[in-house]
């Protein structure tokens, strides 16, 4: 079944202090050349049948209402493979 | 500045409480056709100078010590455009 994916991040003015707690903590660890890190959210959504424009509108409406907070956070919306695994 | 993107996800056999909540939310909000969701993380890792197949072996190492739990989640990573702003 198709998965549309969700991609929530904290918007570029907003503080985030995951983000800043993994940058911290990378030099620490031996790692180096890293500016900058932003920690968001990943939402893998298995929708029935086809993906057409009116479920990704729905899609979308569920990142604005419930996956995301416009205020703080911005959202992307795609449609990933059938067998959209993430392999390690 | 190029940005690397890690996504973490739970693997597929493991429970995804935050998901589920998802999941079960979605009808109480009207929305219908989804069989399942399944929530990770999203790092947007800025990093100095070129993106080399050194840097994304170091970002793979800091993905599976820092950034995610191996033992339950599976992680990839790929480079994204130098400007990987989300967009709402």
């Amino acid at each position: 079944m198709p998965v549309v994916v969700v991609d929530v991040m904290p918007k570029p003015e907003i503080l985030d202090p995951q983000g800043k707690a993994v940058q911290g903590a990378l030099p620490r660890l031996g790692f180096s050349g890293v500016t900058d890190v932003r920690q968001g959210k990943r939402f893998e959504i298995t929708v029935e049948g086809e993906v057409t424009d009116a479920v990704l509108e729905q899609v979308h409406q569920m990142a604005e209402t419930l996956l995301s907070n416009p205020v703080i956070e911005n959202f992307t919306v795609r449609v990933a493979a059938s067998d959209a695994g993430t392999v390690a």
